[in-house]
């Protein structure tokens, strides 16, 4: 029997109804979704590994995920049959054979994450499961110069919630831009890695900088004293987007 | 006893889940979902009107709709007061006291709609209830020149569905713009009055158009002819917003 084929995937979903992507016994998560949709094409059983677990709630823009396979079926065939299959806040964009070193966990160098907050006086029906209205005025001069002081590697441990078991708390952060337009208020952050939180917690301490309850400078001594409870909160899941995952194989 | 007071309501919604504007028994609609949250505040039953009775999973981002009271509360206290009652699917921006003679339907003098299709090879999970999905290839020239034909005043008998009896199928549509931003194309057509399934036929039409069934000067040959099997399809629903209504009181 020939080696089997390790297929890497492109997808995109709304978090919405799902329990996050990680399968849990008798939850709605997008990877027990995306495994039955793939398992009634392949008539085998599959198990697809993703690039992160994404919680409750929590939206993909670009999501990276891999599987093996024997059967022949080629890659590029794969978008329109799982389309077809699929419910339709998931689609697969895009599939490829890729190398058999491939994981999307564990090969990634570079993830990015986008969070969206409606900074507006009144919600918006049309919008209300994909960004977090938060209707008093924010400073975004305060904001970017609060995100400047995240960027770069640092023990992270005062932004992040605790549960899964993790070797460092340090990471890199690349960059954390933050942009406006139509009255949504954009933060992009990209990094290395990321602990599990973290880019809600960051987003509460900015929010709670551009209020004027932290000074931007706060930040790197609230990362120092690694303490949790010095820096903003969590904001809600449904204005957090998985937006784009690199890899250098 | 005074005169009862007439208040306006600026709203916005989203028609997902929703059978459309107009009250129906057991089904939930906007107007229903309204006057429940109005009379949880006024204290007596409320009858509301509004600028259109919009189809179930058409949105609204611009609603206009008027109710009379004798209630005190005042007008600028009632968007708060709604918003904390409403379901997160239906907003009231702005409340205001208008003139006695004002009627959200028969006082309007233009109304516009928005319709939006995503039109790219995959579908977008994060979109799918906010624009039609349409996978060909459109030729926005076609579309824009198909457009000019349906604007001015004729008789739009051809793009209408049947069901309500009115006097006259005769409409001024005042513009009919297309554009086209990240990857949604989005058609604004403002008129004094539209027909039952006006906008989605005529969508359907300029799509026709867009993939070579139609050539644009058809337009005007088939609004001649009043026959709705020559015009395009009426489009589904969930691409449609109502954005826009103006009134001369």
């Amino acid at each position: 029997m020939s080696e089997p084929r390790n297929i890497a995937l492109l997808l995109s979903y709304d978090g919405t109804a799902y329990h996050g992507w990680q399968r849990q016994r008798d939850l709605p998560t997008v990877q027990q979704t995306l495994e039955d949709a793939l398992q009634s094409i392949l008539k085998h059983r599959v198990s697809v590994t993703g690039c992160g677990r994404t919680d409750a709630g929590v939206h993909a823009e670009y999501y990276v995920a891999n599987f093996r396979t024997s059967a022949r079926i080629p890659a590029e065939r794969l978008p329109f049959a799982l389309n077809s299959r699929l419910p339709s806040d998931v689609a697969v964009a895009r599939a490829w054979e890729t190398v058999k070193e491939f994981h999307a966990t564990f090969s990634c160098v570079r993830k990015e994450y986008t969070y969206r907050i409606l900074n507006s006086e009144i919600r918006d029906p049309l919008r209300r499961n994909h960004a977090w209205w938060y209707p008093q005025s924010l400073d975004l001069e305060r904001m970017r110069a609060a995100a400047r002081q995240f960027v770069g590697t640092h023990d992270f441990a005062a932004v992040r919630s605790t549960g899964t078991d993790i070797k460092s708390t340090v990471r890199t952060i690349f960059a954390f831009d933050i942009y406006e337009k139509g009255g949504i208020i954009e933060m992009v952050v990209a990094a290395n890695g990321f602990l599990y939180n973290m880019v809600r917690a960051m987003v509460g301490t900015l929010v709670y900088v551009a209020i004027g309850k932290l000074e931007p400078p706060d930040v790197r001594k609230i990362l120092e004293t690694r303490r949790r409870s010095l820096a903003g909160p969590t904001v809600p899941p449904h204005g957090l987007y998985m937006s784009g995952v690199h890899y250098d194989i």
